[in-house]
């Protein structure tokens, strides 16, 4: 049934690409300006300082999005090409749509969106919460619906950080950082709309192989390894930036030790599980990002690593079967488990932080309580939203996958040789 | 026929190599010292941060050269090792050979060449120019040639851009962005005189496979995350760096989304190409780079990614199979349609934006005559040296391949154990 | 016999793991806390930007030591989800004790160890000291006896470099760049008292394979870029900085361009050896680490690279298999010949150039007396303690390897799919 995909995408994801760039050309003529306050304001030399540092620790994060996602997302068999190469496509897609909406919600004065250091960093924090979603799709959608999906994601992502700053007044560091949790969740819904019964046993090509473990092993290495610029790239005081430093540090160490050890531990044979560990080793970045400026030990970072390592293994053993069968959810990368539990305990972590450190215990409570409402908000948004685009994209004019034509690179790719160790 | 080269490799490598290793320590023995102005002149502060600064972007530039280019062009089934291991030694032997041939022609003053960040930046950009000649060639060439190829390659490009800073005062970093033509062009022209008609009908090993295809991706990813640093790293005003960042940046999304949207559309199944995607992706960091500082908007940015991404891949589906046909030239990692038409693209869009922000038009056409001269200067001067070149490595003491022995890694490297899936 | 082993580590490894985890946690409780100097002292703002300004260098070392390390042994073709997945386990476990044991021995003060952005450093520093002897042991030893064998290893070193800082009042960055000879020599010992006699014909699975070939040339190649943060990422005053950064930059090139020429002078039929080319381009960062703020001239930097490059190849070539043979000695990586002979040949050089630019010849022999008395403090510890370790580690309890199960990841991985082409 190849050919009958082939015609589709061939009239369908050339069109909706380029639609899309040409319509992101129009309204970066008419809207979008580089920031030029360099030039006209020499004396604002602090401000510019601030501004250019961070080129260093964005690169960090730009790898993470580039090529650690997609590296972390090809532990698939017969999916390498395609989740390497859709990471690139969503993400190239997803800052460009991103940067538009982010200077719309938040910078938009005298009718120009003016483009620094930090619209480039926040376009990529948000197109990583779309590839968080797609996580929880890979291999069951084609790429049409992948980028519809990114550009709702972006989005729908975007609204719900621009109601936590307009509205909870939440800062801006703290509200992206529900990017995990939006992430999962929306990805989750998605998923869940998507259910196909025929996947229910699991599928042949839904598995990994020795060969793809080791370029899904690079892609977790570099998600481990710049998590502390992830986690610290947009805060500005110096001190607090170094705070979320260390802590982001400690945590993953802490988190990959426990990784190995439940890993072994929740295995039949004793015997160690990659894709286990490679959650769980994130896990730790992932839970430290809410709280990370306000930690005041790196005891407290090592706990939270411990912790957030330990939901995440026994997520993936024991809960991740059950909601397969239960909830008719099926979600590939275990993005569940990376970045929703773990999202969820980093802001149950800030609000226990917030408590435990304040000196008017009133004022605290009321803090605690905003954390939450925010937490609530985002969790609503990303399902009611998530539920919508997966409905949305069910429709028969994406030419969603038949089951048996899932997981395979075959459906897109061109091999210039049908190499026998695929 | 494999003993026939082994043993003209083991004579002619390690004396090649060791007489050049040798020849450039006396060089440096005689010539080159530490630029010591640090230690010295405590006064200037600014030059010396302006110096040091940029080691961060210098590193990302340093892995564009050795592990980008590597493994960029790593995709050949049966020619990983020599892709990424040959890119190792031309690289590492280009660094030293540039880092001469530069300070003998700029910086020798009082009999003495001063190294600094500076110095090693320009090496590592000159090695890369030697680095895309390589591509034009990858497989057919045997380590000798290319070392050859590298010293020539590296002093031709040198000497174009010592005349244009010097004879048409162009400014460095305009000059050094001509790499890519220079690169390209240089190493068609070398392709061209080492023609081989045995290798018209495509070669069986001349293919890709599943496995490598992610290995070059990884490469790929690597150029295309680190070349808004490729395109800002030699630039010194702080205004002006950061619009190369931006443009570069943007340039970069818009040519993957377009990499993508029009490899579907070329392709009669509607399948994705990995090879035209990669090419496609980097043409944008290639386009923006000669004007990456002087454009006023990102909108241009955009476009000239759409361009870039269009015209190579274009250039791949309707020029290469003519080109290989009608001029005998076989380009096997496609560095016409990466390096060679997005960077005389790349010249032209600056002349087209200098004269569309012009204040004085005569002016303005002056510069624009200027800017095509420089371009047809390199034109003319990397077809010209890559010829002689070409007909220099054709001779036969340096053992060139046989057809058969073209694009295998046996014919160079042991291998301690046959795997079946090479 | 895999059952044998699998209940062994379900037991073994999770206790020991989370006991050393939770010990650690109660040290950092009462013991360690984030240097707040920041908040508290704003006029420190000289110090702070030094402590701040080294994070990229930071990032470049933490990439060389979780991943760089970790791929660079991934070579064995049975091996690879245990080279990298272990090089995380050890290195995440190294870290955090060697922020304690630096802590306690080094910043102890009122009862309370401040973490900063140098303990982080040279964490990972102390770690990549245990990696080193990792190397030596690797695919015999399961991780029970690997996490043990850091413990012990990040001790013994910590304690060398406290002895040679505070009896000898050797500065720090020199003492600390002992860590290749320090972890080399330990790794041997522990390696000759886990001598298995049915691996001296050489195992059938301590091969490397074509496609581990490429893993691995990717770790060699992120060590081989980053080695210059990793000589002067602990430098204070810029123009020493800058100097180590030069001299690293210009050994290596020199090293990588020797070993290929060496490599196939020594081979039989004039190909090239991977392993050689990547233990001898390595060689030159390593020698020119102990002297690198100290050379006064780039041509000295390319005359330690050859000769670290050639000592690594013959070592390989000549030595390695006549100690196997001579002293039971095995070196799977072949650390003796990457990080043991290289790095004494650094100290040498640092001693001669100390002897040959120093003014007053009676005060530089003292000098080189020192230098000669920490190298042989150095090596006298290493041995030792190495060979205690060693001893320690063959203890039965540890469930040690049966010599069939050696270099083998089906011992210690799940494998979702068993994939014919491991």
């Amino acid at each position: 049934m190849a050919p009958k995909y082939a015609p589709s995408l061939r009239r369908r994801l050339p069109v909706l690409a380029i639609c899309l760039e040409i319509a992101f050309l129009l309204l970066f003529i008419f809207f979008v300006q580089y920031d030029d306050s360099y030039i006209q304001d020499e004396a604002q030399s602090k401000k510019r300082k601030t501004v250019t540092a961070i080129y260093a620790d964005f690169q960090d994060v730009h790898v993470m999005v580039f090529l650690g996602f997609g590296f972390l997302m090809s532990f698939l068999r017969r999916y390498g090409f395609s989740s390497i190469g859709f990471n690139l496509l969503v993400a190239a897609l997803g800052v460009q749509w991103a940067t538009l909406v982010n200077g719309f919600l938040f910078e938009f004065s005298d009718g120009k969106i003016r483009i620094n250091m930090m619209s480039l960093v926040t376009a990529n924090l948000c197109a990583a919460s779309a590839l968080i979603s797609m996580g929880a799709v890979l291999g069951k959608t084609n790429p049409v619906q992948l980028l519809l999906m990114t550009l709702l994601e972006v989005t729908s992502f975007i609204f719900n950080h621009w109601l936590l700053t307009r509205f909870t007044k939440m800062d801006c560091v703290s509200s992206i950082m529900h990017l995990h949790v939006f992430g999962a969740y929306f990805g989750l819904m998605v998923s869940w709309a998507l259910y196909q019964p025929g996947l229910r046993q699991r599928h042949e090509k839904e598995k990994s192989s020795a060969d793809m473990g080791k370029f899904s092993m690079l892609g977790t290495i570099f998600l481990w390894m710049f998590w502390p610029s992830f986690n610290s790239v947009l805060i500005e005081g110096k001190a607090e930036k170094m705070n979320a430093v260390y802590s982001t540090y400690f945590s993953l160490a802490a988190s990959a030790v426990t990784a190995f050890a439940f890993s072994v531990l929740t295995s039949k044979k004793g015997k160690m599980n990659m894709v286990y560990i490679h959650n769980a080793s994130l896990a730790g970045g992932v839970a430290v990002g809410a709280a990370a400026t306000v930690i005041p030990s790196p005891w407290i970072a090592l706990t939270i690593g411990l912790t957030a390592g330990l939901i995440s293994i026994l997520g993936c053993w024991f809960m991740k079967p059950i909601s397969e069968v239960a909830f008719a959810m099926q979600d590939v990368c275990g993005v569940h488990y990376v970045h929703g539990l773990p999202g969820i305990l980093g802001v149950l972590i800030r609000i226990v932080i917030e408590l435990a450190t304040a000196s008017n215990l009133q004022v605290a409570w009321n803090e605690a309580a905003f954390y939450l409402f925010a937490l609530y908000v985002t969790l609503a948004l990303s399902l009611v939203l998530g539920l919508l685009t997966g409905f949305l994209l069910k429709l028969n004019i994406w030419k969603p996958h038949l089951d048996r034509k899932c997981f395979d690179d075959q459906a897109f790719w061109e091999f210039p040789h049908q190499a026998v160790t695929l």
